[in-house]
């Protein structure tokens, strides 16, 4: 029933881990208050404080999709606009999700450095461009962290773009769909990665770690969440059971687990680029730094390795494809995709 | 830790039945495709397609606010208007959601009979009463199955109110969050309670009936359906690990334990008003029917008791409480309660 | 062409005055910049920033709809919620645009004293009504001057409601459609019926007292005008050839024909009521203060005058009559009206 | 006051013309019915009727982006996209315009041929770029007729795109703020450069032709008109003095009016471009084919041009300026524009 082959298409096809599904377990005991006046969503949420050294708020959603777009509603008014990277997730896979919570407000496009990062000069360009009534007024900066294409942001890179950010008027929002993979490559705390270099708005992505549902989305500047609680009830984002959002939290903070997991998955992603590094015809299009593995490989031999079974995604341009590595990638398996990948290129 | 008192607060303070859990359980091995992708989105679409005897269309979404809304949202335009009870769950726990989700349609309020159930004659009433082009058009007719008060409609009421609706150009939709006590109270087929006597979507609710997050969204009209893969993107409501929202549903409806979880939150709630029929003072506000016991006392004697140390809403007016039984209601719990109340009134 | 029997269905069945049409043919000499960059824009604002003694922000809808819902939309974000009487303009007859512009703000109907105004204890009984969560929270409180039954809100009533409006936390804005009736009758300045009552926004209505289209939208306090240009370019309300809005307000404010035509609607409303104050079986259901007259007559007699060629709006409940004069209603008409009303009630 | 050396900046600098002015006076004559159940609002509608020799769907709205945005919203759900050209003015003057009124709906921006147009190609390019459920599914091409460059559609490329439409299951809407310009330039009929090619919905502009306010949205398939009264309503756009907004159109349809000035208006951009074209260093950035003249001058010239005191937008890329001409071009402004043209490129 468990198809091996489909380990590497997406962090979010891999399940949930030992540490979050005991927490849950332990959460299953008996009643208890719903819609977040529950001991669990204290209990996380004080663990997100402790974690990120300071007396942040602390919300729960349900997905990815409902974080982002919720945060960026919560910063913008329709006419305002936020500036993202052309790869960004909110705006290649989201469905307009960001536009239909914050009822129109336009997502702008800033190029991408080599490594697939924003700048303050892409930023600033963007910003500038226009003035008037006529077009989207910028409102909100949005970065992911790492980004799609597997490289993390520097904290001094952050603190530039937050920089850029206040002189212009914009708020800052990071995306953390893997937030954790980006601390563990940078063996970063999570507080500099965030508010100490300047972002306000963090959603801390949970499922692609381990994780069944639900996001944490974390305002540093206290003053944005005013009615954040409203905005998500209404939105269709407060579980009435809220228990079981937190307590998966509480399981993989209390004891680092999130940071484990997150180690493994970006070795395996190194291990899986170190293994293929010396195969002719294949090159890595991006820097190995996260959990994701970007190799530029022939059309045929990304065709005869779908034959072998494998499945991956390829929509970074022809030739492109995406191997993701997640929390409970086995090495077994990062070995005998990388013996394939010789293998198809050795016939080609 | 674990709060007996709370247990009658809202069938929703409950945890997850051992059913949905041992399927979250098997469904947690390995990796799996997103996105409802997955054999267990398959295997739970197909249980309600046997279960409803009708080849419907089924979503899933994380929870009955947005559900609903959706639902509703996908039977309107922003200008269209929704007809439900006063008393509806849309109208009064809702935070604006419907009117979010669909960008602005109306609820419109119909008064309900004693029972707390809408009627053909208060849908006519409402639908008929502005035509002109100033008041948001009325194209939707939202009822809650078992209602916000414990009472079921009968097939011959719903068919009825559909034949109103047919005839006035009004879809019909049902709130199901607590469809399973409906069924198990009448003994009538799922397929009988909705699309047999016309209800075009059915919100089901599994959250109240032993399960964690996840609502099942039933479009028996399937050209109705059109785009809410979509719109349920775009709203945050579709989760990437779905398998986690589908087994359950595969736990609870493949050896029937939602019909008898919902039969034993029925019977709690009877025992409840049987144990407390003779107290002097104490009066039933509704007929009970499905899980939730609604009585009227004097303010002193609702203070004494939860000075006891029992919780319960009031939100019916005064001196009128609400208290809800749940698929894991503890029946010692059921007859300490009765007791008390007849403890407080006897005192009073 | 001119059917004279309609001069008192509505004060919007009339036409332009003489003085906005002097405007806009002065205004259309040549080219002018566009979207408000030109002189009759930045006159018309001074006007009023002139007649109302202070610096406020000046903005042109295109009509009241508009005008009202978007500064609804700009003090509400889509969670909160707006208290109005349940006989508002906004929550009877626009459609549900409130709700569409803020994205989903939901109208709190609060009820009215006997003449159809909002008081403070109504105001605070819905406000406190509800504080959690579910329920959307209360933000803004909108009244009508005059109000929908031809009443006016006195200085000190305005006074008692804005300082409930600061104790709740509300903001309070105001739907001047027929404001100018409301100056007429009190004899007041505008100032001290807007913001030296502590109304922070006022939408001040143009096209029932003389003119084609065109609110104007005056923030008394600027720091809730931010961003208010944006928001109306989005939602299609800003008028490219700006000065054909703007200098038809130039025209009936430099010489006071506004308060001119108002005094003189009021006065014919006022003739009628005298001239049908002894008729038999006909009874004034509000006070006449502004320039609508609402006579309660049999059903038959409505009807009977009807025969007459007639024509009025019966929408105040069962033989309710509303009859409406303007800034050009003809005296004679009015006799004439009177002596019909007379004559019918003569015949029942 | 009358600042001649606006006149090229924009068409809608212009004022009213004549006819337009006529027929509102004559409109401007005692009561009329309100919200368009007049005679005006009768009149102009079956006057396009008879011009585009079809029994269309006639609606007025206030302006250009509340023409297009309703529309394109009618044409849409929140999850839908509409194809655009990247210089649409949908996409690049409308704040988001089409976004709010949608509720969410992403514009997805095809490449233009070198004359600023949308071709077959280019459509099926986008719409079938993406074809799963984490992208907005494509529902509508915009195109607009003259095109934001001044070129206009040939009958033969509106069927193809139009048959492009039909094949992918793509309604096709036509913005014709200049949709005049268009007809008068290809001397064809209305009919034929709409639903005879296929086209289902057009936004005919009157403000950049002569009007005050006011541009008519006709559906050729009536279907989709279903409900769009009300649309127009709840989003601000119903006049309730609707005679004014319809009246101009009576005057400038009943003898053409319409079609004389936008032949003016085209000569007049002929004439500028044929004045400048032995000019070095100056030259056409597209075909002059409505009443815009785009050309590439060295940013010094332009400087120089300005300085003469001639204004005129640069928004086309570095050294590129554009000048409009409109129903009342003065054609000694334009010799006198030619000449000083000439001049600072002579100077430079």
């Amino acid at each position: 029933m468990f198809d091996n082959s489909q380990q590497f298409a997406s962090d979010n096809y891999s399940g949930i881990c030992p540490e979050a599904w005991a927490a849950m377990a332990e959460a299953n005991r008996g009643h208890e208050r719903a819609y977040g006046d529950d001991q669990w969503t204290a209990r996380a949420s004080d663990h997100f404080r402790e974690l990120f050294e300071t007396d942040c708020e602390v919300f729960f959603a349900f997905n990815g999709t409902a974080a982002n777009s919720l945060a960026l509603a919560s910063l913008c008014q329709s006419y305002h606009s936020v500036i993202c990277a052309e790869t960004a997730h909110v705006e290649t896979d989201e469905c307009g999700a960001p536009e239909f919570f914050s009822n129109g407000s336009k997502l702008l496009l800033a190029r991408t450095d080599a490594q697939g990062k924003l700048t303050p000069e892409a930023i600033r360009e963007i910003a500038l461009k226009r003035q008037d009534i006529h077009y989207p007024k910028p409102r909100v900066v949005t970065i992911t962290q790492a980004t799609e294409v597997g490289t993390v942001y520097r904290p001094e890179e952050l603190k530039a773009i937050s920089e850029t950010c206040r002189e212009l008027g914009l708020h800052l929002h990071m995306d953390g769909a893997r937030f954790s993979n980006a601390c563990a490559f940078l063996d970063a705390s999570p507080a500099e990665l965030t508010w100490k270099s300047g972002v306000e708005v963090l959603c801390f992505g949970g499922t692609k770690n381990g994780m069944a549902v639900g996001e944490a989305i974390l305002f540093f500047n206290r003053e944005l969440a005013e009615g954040f609680d409203y905005r998500c009830k209404q939105a269709g984002q407060l579980a009435s059971k809220m228990r079981f959002l937190a307590a998966p939290w509480v399981g993989v903070l209390q004891d680092d687990a999130w940071m484990h997991y997150a180690r493994h998955a970006n070795q395996s992603a190194r291990l899986l680029a170190q293994l293929v590094a010396d195969v002719p015809g294949v090159s890595l299009m991006f820097p190995v730094e996260a959990n994701g593995v970007f190799l530029q490989m022939s059309e045929p031999a990304l065709e005869a390795l779908r034959q072998r079974g494998w499945r991956f995604y390829t929509f970074i341009g022809a030739g492109g494809a995406r191997f993701m590595c997640s929390w409970d990638t086995d090495t077994a398996r990062v070995e005998a995709l990388a013996q394939d990948i010789r293998a198809v290129m050795g016939a080609a």
